[in-house]
Protein backbone atom coordinates (compact mmCIF):
# COMPACT_ATOMS: atom_id res chain seq x y z
CA UNK A 1 0.00 0.00 0.00
CA UNK A 2 1.40 3.28 -1.01
CA UNK A 3 1.49 5.98 1.84
CA UNK A 4 1.24 9.72 2.04
CA UNK A 5 4.06 10.41 4.48
CA UNK A 6 5.89 13.02 6.23
CA UNK A 7 9.31 12.69 7.29
CA UNK A 8 11.91 15.00 8.62
CA UNK A 9 9.84 17.95 9.20
CA UNK A 10 11.27 20.27 12.30
CA UNK A 11 9.22 22.53 14.27
CA UNK A 12 10.52 24.69 17.07
CA UNK A 13 9.26 23.90 20.79
CA UNK A 14 6.35 26.87 19.79
CA UNK A 15 5.15 23.97 17.24
CA UNK A 16 6.61 26.73 14.04
CA UNK A 17 7.77 25.06 10.85
CA UNK A 18 9.52 27.88 9.46
CA UNK A 19 10.63 31.19 11.16
CA UNK A 20 8.54 34.80 9.93
CA UNK A 21 9.28 36.67 7.08
CA UNK A 22 10.43 34.05 4.14
CA UNK A 23 12.40 35.34 1.45
CA UNK A 24 15.17 34.72 -0.91
CA UNK A 25 17.81 35.17 1.71
CA UNK A 26 15.88 33.26 4.46
CA UNK A 27 13.78 30.58 2.37
CA UNK A 28 13.33 29.24 5.99
CA UNK A 29 12.29 32.68 7.43
CA UNK A 30 14.44 34.71 9.67
CA UNK A 31 15.75 32.39 12.27
CA UNK A 32 14.23 28.98 10.36
CA UNK A 33 17.54 27.57 9.80
CA UNK A 34 17.83 26.58 13.69
CA UNK A 35 15.17 24.40 12.76
CA UNK A 36 17.28 22.22 11.00
CA UNK A 37 20.52 21.62 13.25
CA UNK A 38 20.23 17.75 13.65
CA UNK A 39 19.94 17.29 10.22
CA UNK A 40 22.48 19.28 8.55
CA UNK A 41 25.32 17.74 10.12
CA UNK A 42 24.16 13.81 9.32
CA UNK A 43 26.06 11.59 7.10
CA UNK A 44 22.79 10.82 5.03
CA UNK A 45 21.95 14.99 4.37
CA UNK A 46 26.48 15.97 3.36
CA UNK A 47 26.07 12.99 1.03
CA UNK A 48 23.55 14.60 -0.78
CA UNK A 49 25.45 17.43 -1.22
CA UNK A 50 28.27 15.43 -2.72
CA UNK A 51 30.23 15.52 0.80
CA UNK A 52 31.63 12.33 2.69
CA UNK A 53 31.75 12.91 6.39
CA UNK A 54 28.79 13.50 8.90
CA UNK A 55 27.33 12.24 11.72
CA UNK A 56 25.71 8.66 12.13
CA UNK A 57 22.87 7.60 14.61
CA UNK A 58 19.49 8.30 15.46
CA UNK A 59 19.58 11.89 13.50
CA UNK A 60 20.92 10.16 10.38
CA UNK A 61 18.85 7.19 11.06
CA UNK A 62 15.60 9.40 10.72
CA UNK A 63 17.20 11.29 7.49
CA UNK A 64 18.15 8.15 5.64
CA UNK A 65 14.24 6.50 6.27
CA UNK A 66 12.61 9.61 4.60
CA UNK A 67 14.46 9.00 1.41
CA UNK A 68 13.55 4.98 1.59
CA UNK A 69 10.98 3.83 -0.91
CA UNK A 70 9.89 7.48 -1.63
CA UNK A 71 8.61 7.59 -5.40
CA UNK A 72 7.59 11.06 -5.71
CA UNK A 73 7.42 13.87 -3.60
CA UNK A 74 4.54 16.70 -3.05
CA UNK A 75 5.38 20.27 -1.75
CA UNK A 76 3.94 23.44 -1.01
CA UNK A 77 4.55 26.51 -3.45
CA UNK A 78 6.21 29.06 -1.29
CA UNK A 79 8.85 25.55 -0.33
CA UNK A 80 9.55 25.65 -4.07
CA UNK A 81 10.47 29.34 -3.69
CA UNK A 82 10.17 32.73 -2.83
CA UNK A 83 8.70 34.04 -5.99
CA UNK A 84 4.46 34.65 -4.89
CA UNK A 85 1.43 35.00 -7.57
CA UNK A 86 1.95 34.88 -10.81
CA UNK A 87 5.65 33.06 -11.86
CA UNK A 88 6.31 36.39 -14.44
CA UNK A 89 9.07 33.95 -16.42
CA UNK A 90 10.60 30.97 -16.03
CA UNK A 91 13.80 31.85 -14.25
CA UNK A 92 13.09 29.94 -10.53
CA UNK A 93 13.70 26.21 -10.82
CA UNK A 94 13.52 26.06 -6.66
CA UNK A 95 16.51 26.47 -4.16
CA UNK A 96 17.94 23.38 -5.02
CA UNK A 97 20.36 24.19 -8.18
CA UNK A 98 20.31 21.67 -11.15
CA UNK A 99 20.28 18.85 -9.20
CA UNK A 100 17.46 18.71 -6.83
CA UNK A 101 17.84 16.27 -4.38
CA UNK A 102 14.15 14.71 -4.89
CA UNK A 103 15.42 12.37 -8.47
CA UNK A 104 11.72 11.41 -8.82
CA UNK A 105 8.69 13.57 -10.18
CA UNK A 106 7.89 16.29 -7.68
CA UNK A 107 4.31 17.91 -7.34
CA UNK A 108 4.18 21.80 -6.78
CA UNK A 109 1.19 22.89 -5.41
CA UNK A 110 0.28 26.52 -6.58
CA UNK A 111 -2.50 28.67 -8.11
CA UNK A 112 -0.75 29.57 -11.04
CA UNK A 113 0.07 27.31 -14.39
CA UNK A 114 3.68 26.69 -15.22
CA UNK A 115 4.99 24.24 -17.39
CA UNK A 116 6.86 21.18 -16.17
CA UNK A 117 10.51 21.40 -15.31
CA UNK A 118 13.08 18.58 -15.98
CA UNK A 119 16.26 19.11 -14.44
CA UNK A 120 18.79 17.00 -14.07
CA UNK A 121 19.36 13.80 -11.77
CA UNK A 122 15.94 12.66 -12.68
CA UNK A 123 13.69 15.15 -10.52
CA UNK A 124 10.86 17.02 -12.29
CA UNK A 125 8.56 19.37 -11.09
CA UNK A 126 5.01 19.89 -11.82
CA UNK A 127 2.68 22.38 -11.14
CA UNK A 128 -0.78 21.80 -10.23
CA UNK A 129 -3.32 24.10 -9.72
CA UNK A 130 -6.43 21.89 -9.35
CA UNK A 131 -5.86 20.81 -5.78
CA UNK A 132 -4.37 18.43 -2.75
CA UNK A 133 -5.93 15.68 -3.57
CA UNK A 134 -4.98 15.80 -7.55
CA UNK A 135 -1.57 16.52 -6.75
CA UNK A 136 -1.78 13.52 -4.34
CA UNK A 137 -3.83 11.51 -7.21
CA UNK A 138 -0.71 12.46 -9.50
CA UNK A 139 1.70 11.94 -7.19
CA UNK A 140 0.57 8.11 -6.37
CA UNK A 141 0.45 7.41 -10.10
CA UNK A 142 4.00 8.15 -10.82
CA UNK A 143 4.66 6.63 -7.57
CA UNK A 144 3.96 3.04 -8.85
CA UNK A 145 3.29 1.47 -5.69
CA UNK A 146 5.98 3.73 -3.42
CA UNK A 147 5.56 6.07 -0.75
CA UNK A 148 4.61 9.80 -1.36
CA UNK A 149 6.75 11.82 0.50
CA UNK A 150 4.88 15.43 1.18
CA UNK A 151 8.22 18.09 1.71
CA UNK A 152 5.82 21.10 3.29
CA UNK A 153 5.62 23.49 4.73
CA UNK A 154 3.41 23.52 7.19
CA UNK A 155 0.16 25.31 5.62
CA UNK A 156 0.36 22.31 3.36
CA UNK A 157 0.99 19.74 5.68
CA UNK A 158 -2.30 21.12 7.55
CA UNK A 159 -4.19 20.89 4.51
CA UNK A 160 -3.64 17.08 3.66
CA UNK A 161 -3.81 16.65 7.62
CA UNK A 162 -7.59 18.29 7.95
CA UNK A 163 -8.44 16.29 5.11
CA UNK A 164 -7.24 12.90 6.26
CA UNK A 165 -4.72 12.21 3.67
CA UNK A 166 -1.70 11.32 5.52
CA UNK A 167 -0.96 8.56 6.87
CA UNK A 168 2.56 8.72 8.67
CA UNK A 169 4.39 11.87 10.03
CA UNK A 170 8.06 12.07 11.50
CA UNK A 171 8.22 15.23 13.63
CA UNK A 172 11.40 16.52 14.97
CA UNK A 173 11.35 19.08 17.46
CA UNK A 174 14.04 21.61 17.77
CA UNK A 175 15.38 23.34 20.58
CA UNK A 176 14.53 27.02 19.31
CA UNK A 177 11.49 29.31 19.54
CA UNK A 178 10.24 31.39 16.51
CA UNK A 179 7.75 32.61 17.62
CA UNK A 180 5.63 33.38 14.79
CA UNK A 181 4.31 32.22 11.59
CA UNK A 182 2.84 28.70 10.39
CA UNK A 183 1.91 26.37 13.04
CA UNK A 184 2.11 22.55 12.23
CA UNK A 185 -0.18 21.43 14.71
CA UNK A 186 -2.40 24.49 15.86
CA UNK A 187 -5.61 23.45 16.15
CA UNK A 188 -5.74 20.02 14.43
CA UNK A 189 -6.79 17.28 16.97
CA UNK A 190 -4.68 14.38 15.78
CA UNK A 191 -6.44 11.78 17.76
CA UNK A 192 -9.48 12.41 16.49
CA UNK A 193 -7.84 12.20 13.01
CA UNK A 194 -6.77 8.49 13.86
CA UNK A 195 -3.18 9.33 14.76
CA UNK A 196 -1.49 7.76 17.47
CA UNK A 197 2.37 8.12 18.93
CA UNK A 198 4.49 4.85 17.88
CA UNK A 199 8.18 5.83 18.00
CA UNK A 200 10.37 8.43 20.05
CA UNK A 201 13.72 9.39 20.39
CA UNK A 202 15.36 12.28 22.23
CA UNK A 203 19.12 12.92 20.94
CA UNK A 204 21.13 15.33 21.47
CA UNK A 205 20.16 17.99 18.81
CA UNK A 206 16.37 17.02 18.30
CA UNK A 207 13.14 14.90 19.66
CA UNK A 208 11.78 13.28 16.91
CA UNK A 209 8.41 11.65 17.17
CA UNK A 210 6.47 9.66 14.94
CA UNK A 211 3.07 9.47 14.63
CA UNK A 212 0.85 6.81 12.50
CA UNK A 213 -2.58 5.88 11.27
CA UNK A 214 -4.42 3.45 13.38
CA UNK B 1 16.60 38.38 43.10
CA UNK B 2 13.03 36.40 43.82
CA UNK B 3 12.16 34.77 40.43
CA UNK B 4 8.98 33.39 39.37
CA UNK B 5 9.52 29.98 37.72
CA UNK B 6 7.71 27.02 35.85
CA UNK B 7 9.11 23.71 36.30
CA UNK B 8 8.68 20.53 35.30
CA UNK B 9 5.40 21.50 33.38
CA UNK B 10 5.04 18.89 30.92
CA UNK B 11 3.13 19.03 27.45
CA UNK B 12 2.19 16.47 25.12
CA UNK B 13 3.68 16.58 21.25
CA UNK B 14 0.48 18.42 19.83
CA UNK B 15 1.02 20.66 23.03
CA UNK B 16 -1.40 20.47 25.61
CA UNK B 17 -0.86 20.22 29.17
CA UNK B 18 -3.79 18.46 30.31
CA UNK B 19 -6.15 15.76 28.69
CA UNK B 20 -9.68 17.10 28.06
CA UNK B 21 -12.40 15.90 30.82
CA UNK B 22 -10.66 16.37 33.86
CA UNK B 23 -12.57 15.05 36.88
CA UNK B 24 -12.18 13.58 40.44
CA UNK B 25 -11.09 10.18 38.45
CA UNK B 26 -9.09 11.93 35.71
CA UNK B 27 -6.78 14.82 37.76
CA UNK B 28 -4.82 15.13 34.54
CA UNK B 29 -7.79 14.85 32.22
CA UNK B 30 -8.02 12.42 29.63
CA UNK B 31 -4.54 10.30 28.98
CA UNK B 32 -2.83 13.38 30.65
CA UNK B 33 -0.85 10.56 33.06
CA UNK B 34 1.21 9.35 30.03
CA UNK B 35 2.67 13.75 30.38
CA UNK B 36 4.36 12.90 33.80
CA UNK B 37 5.84 9.13 32.70
CA UNK B 38 9.32 10.35 32.80
CA UNK B 39 8.95 12.06 36.26
CA UNK B 40 7.30 9.91 38.10
CA UNK B 41 10.02 6.94 37.67
CA UNK B 42 12.31 9.71 39.43
CA UNK B 43 14.33 9.01 42.28
CA UNK B 44 13.20 12.69 43.79
CA UNK B 45 9.56 11.97 42.61
CA UNK B 46 9.85 8.64 44.80
CA UNK B 47 11.42 10.00 47.62
CA UNK B 48 8.67 12.36 48.02
CA UNK B 49 5.98 9.46 48.39
CA UNK B 50 8.33 7.37 51.24
CA UNK B 51 10.03 5.30 48.40
CA UNK B 52 13.88 4.96 48.40
CA UNK B 53 14.08 3.62 44.54
CA UNK B 54 13.95 6.10 41.53
CA UNK B 55 15.94 6.32 38.72
CA UNK B 56 18.86 9.05 38.36
CA UNK B 57 19.59 11.21 35.46
CA UNK B 58 18.58 13.97 33.51
CA UNK B 59 14.80 13.41 33.90
CA UNK B 60 15.56 12.95 37.98
CA UNK B 61 17.51 16.08 37.80
CA UNK B 62 14.83 18.13 36.38
CA UNK B 63 12.76 17.04 38.98
CA UNK B 64 15.09 18.13 41.77
CA UNK B 65 15.60 21.64 40.24
CA UNK B 66 12.39 22.35 39.99
CA UNK B 67 11.98 21.87 44.39
CA UNK B 68 15.26 23.81 44.73
CA UNK B 69 15.31 27.30 46.02
CA UNK B 70 11.35 27.44 46.03
CA UNK B 71 9.79 29.47 48.78
CA UNK B 72 6.34 29.34 47.92
CA UNK B 73 3.87 27.88 44.68
CA UNK B 74 0.98 29.28 42.93
CA UNK B 75 -1.58 27.11 41.84
CA UNK B 76 -4.39 27.64 39.11
CA UNK B 77 -7.59 26.52 40.80
CA UNK B 78 -7.79 23.00 38.55
CA UNK B 79 -4.97 21.98 39.59
CA UNK B 80 -5.74 22.37 43.91
CA UNK B 81 -8.80 19.82 42.47
CA UNK B 82 -11.73 19.10 40.28
CA UNK B 83 -14.18 21.48 42.70
CA UNK B 84 -16.17 24.14 40.02
CA UNK B 85 -17.66 27.26 41.70
CA UNK B 86 -18.44 27.89 44.53
CA UNK B 87 -16.26 25.72 47.64
CA UNK B 88 -19.72 24.15 49.08
CA UNK B 89 -18.13 23.17 52.03
CA UNK B 90 -15.07 22.69 53.49
CA UNK B 91 -14.16 19.09 52.50
CA UNK B 92 -11.71 18.88 49.53
CA UNK B 93 -8.04 20.36 50.55
CA UNK B 94 -6.21 19.02 47.49
CA UNK B 95 -5.16 15.91 45.47
CA UNK B 96 -2.36 15.23 47.62
CA UNK B 97 -3.17 14.05 51.21
CA UNK B 98 -2.23 15.46 54.25
CA UNK B 99 1.24 15.80 54.14
CA UNK B 100 1.05 18.01 50.04
CA UNK B 101 4.44 17.86 49.03
CA UNK B 102 4.89 21.70 48.73
CA UNK B 103 5.94 22.19 52.62
CA UNK B 104 5.08 26.33 51.96
CA UNK B 105 2.83 28.36 51.32
CA UNK B 106 0.45 27.74 48.08
CA UNK B 107 -1.64 30.51 46.66
CA UNK B 108 -4.37 29.38 45.24
CA UNK B 109 -6.03 31.77 42.23
CA UNK B 110 -10.18 31.50 42.57
CA UNK B 111 -12.64 33.55 42.03
CA UNK B 112 -14.64 31.89 45.37
CA UNK B 113 -13.10 33.12 48.98
CA UNK B 114 -11.84 30.63 51.17
CA UNK B 115 -10.20 30.23 54.27
CA UNK B 116 -6.61 29.17 54.45
CA UNK B 117 -6.16 25.36 55.20
CA UNK B 118 -3.08 24.57 57.21
CA UNK B 119 -1.69 20.85 56.40
CA UNK B 120 0.64 18.71 57.93
CA UNK B 121 4.49 19.38 56.62
CA UNK B 122 4.47 22.79 56.28
CA UNK B 123 2.07 23.34 53.47
CA UNK B 124 -0.18 25.83 53.92
CA UNK B 125 -3.14 26.86 51.01
CA UNK B 126 -4.37 30.32 50.91
CA UNK B 127 -7.01 31.38 48.38
CA UNK B 128 -6.38 34.67 46.09
CA UNK B 129 -9.32 36.12 44.41
CA UNK B 130 -7.80 39.61 43.84
CA UNK B 131 -5.78 38.24 40.60
CA UNK B 132 -2.29 37.17 39.40
CA UNK B 133 -0.61 40.26 40.30
CA UNK B 134 -1.95 40.32 43.81
CA UNK B 135 -0.93 36.14 44.13
CA UNK B 136 2.26 37.17 43.18
CA UNK B 137 2.89 39.65 45.34
CA UNK B 138 2.03 37.37 48.56
CA UNK B 139 4.00 34.69 47.07
CA UNK B 140 7.07 36.38 46.91
CA UNK B 141 6.29 38.04 50.63
CA UNK B 142 6.17 34.59 51.55
CA UNK B 143 9.15 33.18 49.97
CA UNK B 144 11.62 35.72 51.63
CA UNK B 145 13.93 36.37 49.05
CA UNK B 146 13.38 32.54 47.26
CA UNK B 147 12.16 31.91 44.01
CA UNK B 148 8.35 30.89 43.11
CA UNK B 149 7.55 27.91 41.81
CA UNK B 150 4.27 28.34 39.44
CA UNK B 151 2.43 24.62 39.28
CA UNK B 152 0.21 25.46 36.40
CA UNK B 153 -1.94 24.45 34.57
CA UNK B 154 -1.75 25.41 30.95
CA UNK B 155 -4.38 28.43 31.48
CA UNK B 156 -3.04 30.15 34.96
CA UNK B 157 0.82 29.70 32.96
CA UNK B 158 -0.75 31.54 29.82
CA UNK B 159 -2.30 34.35 32.02
CA UNK B 160 1.13 34.65 33.59
CA UNK B 161 3.09 34.31 30.43
CA UNK B 162 0.76 36.83 28.63
CA UNK B 163 1.61 39.37 31.74
CA UNK B 164 4.88 39.04 31.26
CA UNK B 165 5.44 37.98 34.68
CA UNK B 166 7.23 34.60 34.42
CA UNK B 167 11.30 34.61 34.13
CA UNK B 168 11.73 31.03 33.48
CA UNK B 169 10.35 27.90 32.16
CA UNK B 170 11.51 24.12 31.78
CA UNK B 171 9.02 22.04 29.69
CA UNK B 172 9.08 18.58 29.38
CA UNK B 173 7.60 17.34 25.92
CA UNK B 174 6.21 14.03 26.53
CA UNK B 175 6.21 11.22 23.73
CA UNK B 176 2.23 11.14 23.90
CA UNK B 177 -1.07 13.20 21.73
CA UNK B 178 -3.72 14.48 23.46
CA UNK B 179 -5.48 16.28 20.70
CA UNK B 180 -7.68 18.95 22.86
CA UNK B 181 -7.99 21.06 25.84
CA UNK B 182 -5.71 23.85 27.19
CA UNK B 183 -2.99 24.11 24.85
CA UNK B 184 0.25 25.81 26.62
CA UNK B 185 1.81 27.69 24.13
CA UNK B 186 -0.50 28.50 21.23
CA UNK B 187 -1.12 31.94 20.04
CA UNK B 188 1.84 33.37 22.57
CA UNK B 189 5.32 34.81 20.92
CA UNK B 190 7.56 33.53 23.22
CA UNK B 191 10.81 35.76 21.87
CA UNK B 192 8.30 38.71 21.86
CA UNK B 193 8.31 38.30 25.14
CA UNK B 194 11.97 38.29 25.89
CA UNK B 195 11.90 34.21 26.16
CA UNK B 196 15.31 32.39 24.77
CA UNK B 197 16.09 28.65 24.61
CA UNK B 198 18.98 28.02 27.00
CA UNK B 199 19.01 24.29 27.62
CA UNK B 200 17.79 21.19 25.89
CA UNK B 201 18.07 17.59 26.61
CA UNK B 202 16.48 14.82 25.22
CA UNK B 203 16.29 11.48 27.03
CA UNK B 204 14.59 8.11 26.54
CA UNK B 205 11.47 9.38 28.32
CA UNK B 206 10.74 12.95 27.25
CA UNK B 207 12.66 16.19 25.75
CA UNK B 208 13.34 18.93 27.92
CA UNK B 209 13.59 22.40 26.99
CA UNK B 210 14.47 25.90 29.26
CA UNK B 211 13.64 28.74 28.60
CA UNK B 212 14.86 32.47 30.05
CA UNK B 213 14.10 35.97 29.80
CA UNK B 214 16.98 37.56 28.35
Amino acid sequence: MSKLRVNCFSVSLDGFGAGPNQSFDNPLGVGGMALHGWMVKTRTFKSMYGETQGTTGPDDDFTARGFENVGAWILGRNMFGPVRGDWKDESWKGWWGDNPPYHSDVFVLTHHARKPIEMAGGTTFHFVTDGIQSALNKAKASAKGHDVRLGGGANTIRQYLEAGLIDEMHIAVSPCLLGADEHLLGGINLPALGFEQVEYIGTSDAAHYVLRKK
